[in-house]
């Protein structure tokens, strides 16, 4: 079944705040999200900073100890306008650099979600007009945090929430560990593009259509977000430091080999000692973010 | 000028040691480096562990302050023995998953050069005979330290030394600051595959024929090791946390974009935002190595 | 005013929970907590683990960019049973030493708090029965969390909660940044006795006696928990890894210095230079506690 | 046997130097250091910066695999003079207060070693001529490098070096591992006074006279520099970031209270849990220090 969802209210935390929407296990939902600064698709504010979320949407059947599935079908910029800060953050450089840095000022893009890409608009810089290829991906999603807790959009951990990876594009599915009935589904934070590590803070900061599915996996229980796409299983990490992020995600890939790729211990390490990659998600954000990825051509007939 | 050279004796640390051979700016070097635990082409062991350098070779023309360029032209396995351990480091998987962690043994690979392949012989688990493409690429080397010191094998700094980064292979120029006279060029430990971080703290050990040329920059003076292939420029971070790695990589690449692309503070920091990428070198090593790399197609006429 | 008030239910987040009581500015709250699993002065489970707080206080008056100040005048251990684990976690030794560490069992302790001493009970050791000095603290203790989160009990923030600091003991005012209206003070997790870091995790975790009092400071704002006793002021820095709880702590003594001291800039810089003092409250939670001190001596007359 | 030995060059790494001396075990030497930019008692500079070391002094019968026991007995300031920065370093403080760090100056202090104060005589501000007592220390001692490396004098490991610990005072014995024939002893960067952390990047920088006594400790192995004095045993922790430093500390704590103490790893554990301080050796060096502390008196008896 699929529902269309116009939301008229936001959550800029992750906790377990009353459903906006009940969709049975497997329907998809077609959506919105305002960018992160609160501002639609018309560039009007309709709610207040900091990456605020469309949902919480309940997943019937989902519970404690369950996953849910969602697969990103689609992630589309609905406005032209898009921003981003100018300079990279101080914790991002050496602490002996900071003064050197630049102000951060708003940077504005223009977006053409046809043509496919973001063309720096301003400010001025010896840069000039750059124009990048589109990527459109969610920062911030995920579900109801752990132990009742409600956590700011600022910030991820186990149940998602801000992670600004890359790869978190169309075509994507990801995997949550449940905390709440229902799961709890949050959305937002669109990035027409963003660099690795989101460095400056942002993404080219957008409101977008979306439109996913959400599946639970019964009895299956995960530690931290996965995902895959066509051609990589990956795990998420989130943290400070970004060593400690590394850990959770390697930690989440030797356990994700051994209970469904058929891998014993040694087997699940020796295949990541040669084969594994990593991919910076953020190092922006309160928790930083890693990606532990493995190529699917490695595990084809498991 | 091409100068063949073989090795007698090898060195542990990276510092002002009497150089081996000295060789004209622009001369190439060919040479063979032994495994990181000093095993050679016949699978004898020539010196003791670990990660034994061949070198140094003085530079005629390098002084403190100019950049040493090395173009890495072949890397070749010369024989068929590889070997890497079984175990992910205790320090990558979250601390209390350490106990889970199969032992480290040995595993051996059979390294086929022409073919291009690593086969996984042993030690027998699920994972089965793996056969992998090889990457050969050098884990460990440089020039003397900074400021006097002679630095072990085993980590890495401004100079170089034990970066475990899948990236320096053939059709790489690597750039490192030069603090000695002669800049004193030292390199070893070959891996015919590597995967990101380095994480059960070996590649693919084996011993390798290699080709470089080393040419000095007069002048050109440098914080942190750069490198570029035909797709990217890069910098190179050494350091603990992986955070500091990131800011030192980080803030090596916005003074190179303005040095030598013709950016300003501004534009080298809004090319950053949306367009840089992380490559993980090495986390098991005492310092962890980040890379900061930029596509050279934006950088196109500059 | 003095209120007596005998908790009947428990809270394991700090966030915008209904109060159970509302109290002016100025009073005296007299009240009990259950020690970090949830057990009484009676030994019996009223509530589930961990960390399960008294609370959460309405104190009146108190408006987000207040300030509360909390005087801890009584923590009296109200039971002879006290435990602890047995093994110092994984994340605090060296990551090749944590299959060295013991099991991590429960260990018991009988608390005497009218002869003053705990005293190891068992397991048996060759360290045999310990008997070590009482000094009774509040593990886990704050408001309400930073915009609108309720934050798992496990862990700490600007808001404080589960900072597990040896300092927080009878005799010691400490102030919170007001978050949401009436602050929302919840308090819980006595320790009898703990040492630096609480590095097994746990200190003497017993259910205590308590006696508060909640005093508003209107218009006074702050970032992250102050506190201060007969000798020394503090400041006390709540993150991942140690390092940024450390910049954190540092950064408000040098703001707190300038605010409320009359030093200027370089003034509050000269001073720290040569006369600061850190302590390690926590390295064990998810957000580690450091805790930036100055001696009360030298900025007599300011 | 007592040497009186007047040093003519110095060093600025950690290494195999050729040595300047040779005592025998159980001698006293009684020497100078310069201070951490070279300037001697007269406030003549005599050698380059930073932190140039007397010595190394060869002690007849250390091999690699001893220990290396070093009586602090007297660190003297043998001029007025004494100078430090104005400003917390940038890696002391948040990211974002980097910008609101005063200039960081050489301020001034008059050190009188009779009196036992130091007075700051400069830069003004509204601290004024701060009194503070003097608590003479060395920043920077230890013995040659492992592994034949040579460690500038900026940073620490194993071997000891840049520790800058307030609790290397007169009256403190310190233990050092021996790696190289004749321990190679060296010493230099005193301090007249330092705050916890050395956050500036200095103490009360000063030249000394300082006399010590050496002796060997024949097949005593140790890890991670220990020490003693009357009142506490404590282990020193020398890495990035402090975590790590912690964990070096912690973990060679329990192994030393295991070998000389009689104690069972459980019972080391426990005695831990309650009892273990820690003290913030440097924050602002290459590599951090922590030091792991048990009172004395917990051990009497064993």
């Amino acid at each position: 079944m699929e529902h269309h969802f116009t939301p008229t209210r936001y959550h800029t935390t992750l906790g377990p705040h009353p459903p906006v929407l009940r969709v049975g296990d497997g329907d998809t939902l077609v959506t919105t999200t305002v960018d992160a600064w609160g501002v639609d698709h018309r560039r009007e504010q309709v709610t207040p900073r900091s990456n605020p979320q469309t949902g919480p949407f309940y997943v019937e059947g989902a519970e404690p100890g369950d996953t849910l599935a969602v697969d990103l079908e689609e992630i589309r910029p609905n406005r032209a306008y898009g921003f981003c800060y100018s300079a990279v953050a101080p914790n991002v450089v050496d602490p002996d650099y900071v003064r050197q840095l630049p102000p951060a000022l708003v940077a504005e893009w223009r977006v053409e979600a046809k043509k496919g890409t973001a063309t720096l608009v301003g400010p001025e810089s010896k840069l000039g007009q750059l124009v990048i290829p589109l990527e459109p991906m969610l920062g911030c999603f995920g579900v109801a945090a752990k132990g009742g807790q409600a956590i700011s959009t600022a910030t991820s951990a186990e149940h998602g929430g801000n992670m600004d990876y890359r790869g978190f594009v169309a075509g994507t599915t990801v995997y949550f560990p449940v905390f709440e009935p229902g799961a709890l589904f949050f959305l937002g934070d669109g990035h027409a593009v963003q660099g690795d590590g989101e460095i400056v803070g942002t993404g080219i900061e957008i409101s977008m259509d979306v439109r996913v599915t959400l599946r639970v996996l019964k009895g299956k229980s995960i530690g931290w977000p996965r995902g895959e796409n066509d051609e990589w299983i990956f795990t998420v990490g989130n943290a400070r430091p970004l060593d400690q992020a590394t850990q959770h995600a390697t930690t989440e890939m030797l356990r994700w080999l051994q209970q469904d790729y058929g891998l014993d211990g040694l087997g699940a390490n020796l295949l990541l000692s040669q084969c594994v990659r990593y991919e910076l998600g953020n190092i922006f954000d309160p928790a930083y973010t890693m990606v532990c990825k493995v190529d699917k051509g490695l595990l084809s007939g498991r």
